[in-house]
């Protein structure tokens, strides 16, 4: 079996690999095979690969003491009626041979909240964690990045119940810090940013990001209090206020009592932003009304109230100055005595070079990234929507606060690929790649070989195409990923080669080279940035190079 | 955390533990929770039960140099219309928002061959076995028995492709070891049975089940060559041939020309069997035929032939003597010379208490018992249907030979429950129990039950009620079904007392115990039954009882 090919490989890389989306890489060197639009099969490379950030995941979940629970894929419909979430298009939907409607579950706070409503009956059963690690689905219409979005993917979902917000918040945190430990597990760099909660809803939330060119997040960081932000949440204010002078764009909404016409103005030039607005307003506005064309809003508005008597609250971005040009006022009869204006307040995107609305002293950065990990603080949500509730010491019941937190596992794969790839093909960092080592030789050294694979604690690859010369077989190994190259050859024998592939993290293994050189046998050369090493010894050197790798 | 209730337990187990189905057992001792008919979520315990049955499968599947894999649960309407078997009515089907046509998959033959075609190329890439362990989806009416006939349930189905059929055939024996051999590890007796291989087709195929009087299957064994078989492939003899005097039945049906009439004569008072009749024409039947009524062939056969110049073929069933009281004949003219007679087969269900047909010696002894796994020579059933060829060393392709073979893992783990429980609840045995031990004390001894717990490598179950006394504890990890409960206890410190649940399978550890009682200060009370082990030793103690249990 030691040289049987390796089958999930079916065609030849060509020289031009950089030209090679990740996601047509990691099919043509059988990690995974498209079936069909976001939908994969996961080949044996990539099922390892899985299976490896899949276990970092659990074991720091465990350690966080959520429980580990598997729920069903099909969810009924009678649940996501009860939390409004039914009407989503994105839900694949089926009927059962009985005529009864189920989805495949996107994610699964209806189930969860209603299976734990069995078994949280007591304020003493409070806080709990439940966690899962299974497939999910979204039909998305347009699919892309193949495991970056695609509409069947592995997640791992955590909801969290509490007595109070304070004890919600304190899990959310300590939840952070697990997704810190679980990010810097894996090994590759990340940053955790303030984020808009999205449709999940929630006051709080973080997400963890991949910073990357290929990214279709923009993140922002300032350069003095080094707080990131999704540009949903990113607050900024312009160098110098009230210098613009071209022409102003206009939104129209109402308040939540429909009785107060809100203008928000801002520059034309500008992205909007309905969270910033939000913030600046108090959350006070009709949400139906975001949605609505200017027009509608006007006429609702005057519809509904005589706008002489009823109030208009303006909202000037920082930007503006009262010399640029507004749009006409909208209304022909209006009081001024029923006017309010806020000034000064941000309500446009973040852009790069401007300054922290947070620290109000640093400059904004901008970096494309990829979003790998999310946690929300739900309040009650969805425990209001489905009571569920518990006994409290007094004896009466309340309503649980939630919280949830998911990883995109398998975009998690695809996100790694994408971030660590190099011209050579993947570069795993040890943590995640489908084998440590590979073993590469060929057919005349084949029984120094097996002597190595004694040495060997680690399951090395070895399935290389039987005729491939010693140097396709490095080059195999290095563009599949697997980040040390074992080499076995009659000119270096009783020695082998160790090539690095992977990126190293730390330096920590030079204090053990200094230390053990001799005693392992182990030469290191930094030109070539090759290292020679007793094949009896090849394990211990491996294992020292791998844990920084 | 070491008292922290065990959250999924929600109901106190009455007395009456033998009145309660099992699925509801496993349900009320915080296994499972149904989600709705058919539709399960799994637990933290059950979950840990799963993945131990899953832990067996995948090592011995790996060890058989099967590929593992990870198929999509969704699969394209077109697959399956080119094998025909997108007309199964216990599909779950569901269309995206584009209109397309899935299913969730039941079994992956259609998607599995789609895929190795990809890689399979050269006659050199043959055999290869791909398996997967993932979620499976039959959309049965009548859900029944929870974990042993879901509507989603997780599987076990692997896939062997071949050169030619004796590759195939020698596959499907290595892959029947292998069988024997996850049976063997998971420690519940099992036979297996050659079988019908339903609707999957192919001609080779065996049955794995445990002997169980809960079981839905009847399997045949004969008590002198010790055969077992499915009820649908056992041949049988009656005690003294042509001895029946009363009603004959007749089932007519045509030959593959459609130019022969063939009559089925057997006993009005047995169940008429396809397999055996088969059997005995050599295949020669329009399979067509087979399912229509008798008036339905005969007006076929009139149609389409002049009876007079064409043949009938009469079988008589064994049983028969020529003065049965036959049915009249149904033509009323045709030729003598045109007759054909096949006596003496036996062509109707086994009976307990025959003679058995492969060694003509044995009586058939009959059991119910519970299908845990399946084996099938496929030949190229889909292989052909999909063109799934290779190129062989002349340069020619060829279509491959399949395999397939299937566990029904969570299946499985309902099955173990069901036959091993008894009036305490569930005994499981250790290879695949949550938990190999637990941990008994009550609030007095907890400094002595921390010291025990740093002298086990075994992780415990510890989380009982805060309030259950000692007895209370024992009794629930004996109704959850943990091999060993180790009680410790102020009366017997600093010795230890143990308590075994589960089912000796032999007494391998009795030699160890008259070998290392004393250096391991173990002492065994034969009338009790109990095990008292210092402290210090408990670890080792487990270990030599655990790989008897």
């Amino acid at each position: 079996m030691l040289f049987r090919r390796f089958l999930f490989t079916p065609s030849k890389i060509t020289n031009d690999i950089l030209q090679i989306p990740t996601h047509e890489l990691l099919q043509q060197l059988g990690y995974v095979k498209q079936a069909s639009s976001g939908i994969l099969h996961w080949l044996p490379l990539g099922l390892k690969t899985l299976r490896n950030v899949e276990g970092i995941i659990r074991r720091r979940m465990n350690e966080s003491g959520a429980h580990e629970v598997s729920l069903s894929s099909l969810s009924q419909r009678s649940l996501w009626e009860t939390t409004g979430r039914w009407s989503n298009t994105e839900l694949f939907k089926l009927k059962d041979a009985k005529k009864k409607d189920y989805c495949l579950v996107p994610t699964c706070e209806e189930e969860i909240t209603w299976l734990m409503k069995h078994y949280l009956t007591s304020h003493k059963d409070l806080p709990t964690i439940a966690y899962q690690i299974t497939r999910k689905y979204r039909d998305e219409l347009r699919p892309r990045g193949g495991l970056l979005r695609g509409r069947e993917f592995l997640m791992k979902d955590a909801y969290s119940f509490h007595l109070n917000s304070d004890d919600a918040v304190s899990t959310f945190e300590n939840m952070n810090a697990t997704y810190d430990k679980i990010f810097s597990d894996i090994g590759v760099p990340f940053v955790s940013a303030v984020a808009d909660s999205g449709d999940i809803g929630g006051d709080l939330s973080k997400e963890y990001h991949f910073i990357h060119e290929s990214g279709e997040d923009t993140l922002y960081q300032c350069s003095s209090c080094k707080a990131v932000s999704n540009v949903e949440k990113c607050g900024s204010y312009p160098q110098e206020s009230n210098q613009y002078l071209g022409d102003v764009s206009v939104k129209y909404a109402l308040n939540q009592d429909n009785d107060t016409l809100v203008c928000l103005y801002y520059p034309a030039n500008r992205q909007f932003s309905w969270n910033l607005a939000l913030e600046a307003l108090d959350n006070d506005i009709e949400p139906k009304t975001k949605e609505m064309t200017n027009e509608a809003v006007l006429s609702k508005f005057t519809e509904d109230y005589d706008p002489i008597f009823n109030g208009i609250t303006r909202v000037m971005d920082v930007r503006l100055n009262s010399r640029s040009n507004f749009p006409d006022f909208p209304l022909k009869s209006y009081l001024k005595n029923n006017f309010a204006q806020l000034n000064d307040y941000s309500i446009v995107d973040a852009e790069e070079g401007e300054i922290c609305a947070s620290c109000e002293e640093g400059e904004l950065e901008s970096a494309k990234s990829i979003e790998v990990g999310h946690t929300f603080y739900l309040g009650k949500k969805y425990s209001q929507a489905m009571n569920a509730t518990v006994r409290q010491q007094d004896n009466s019941d309340v309503v649980m606060e939630m919280g949830c937190y998911g990883i995109g596992v398998s975009r998690l794969v695809g996100a790694i690929a994408q971030v660590t790839r190099d011209e050579k093909g993947l570069k795993w960092p040890s943590s995640v790649s489908p084998y440590k080592v590979s073993l590469c030789a060929n057919e005349k050294s084949l029984e120094q070989l097996e002597e190595v694979r004694t040495h060997l604690q680690l399951e090395p690859f070895t399935q290389f195409d039987a005729k491939a010369t010693i140097g396709a077989r490095i080059q195999q190994s290095h563009s599949l990923g697997i980040p040390i190259a074992i080499i076995v050859g009659p000119k270096s024998w009783p020695n082998v080669e160790m090539e690095v592939r992977a990126d190293f993290k730390s330096n920590n293994w030079e204090t053990d080279y200094k230390k053990l050189h001799t005693e392992l046998k182990w030469e290191y050369n930094p030109e070539s940035q090759k290292h020679f090493v007793h094949n009896t010894k090849v394990n211990d050197v491996a294992n020292i190079l791998l844990k920084d790798l």
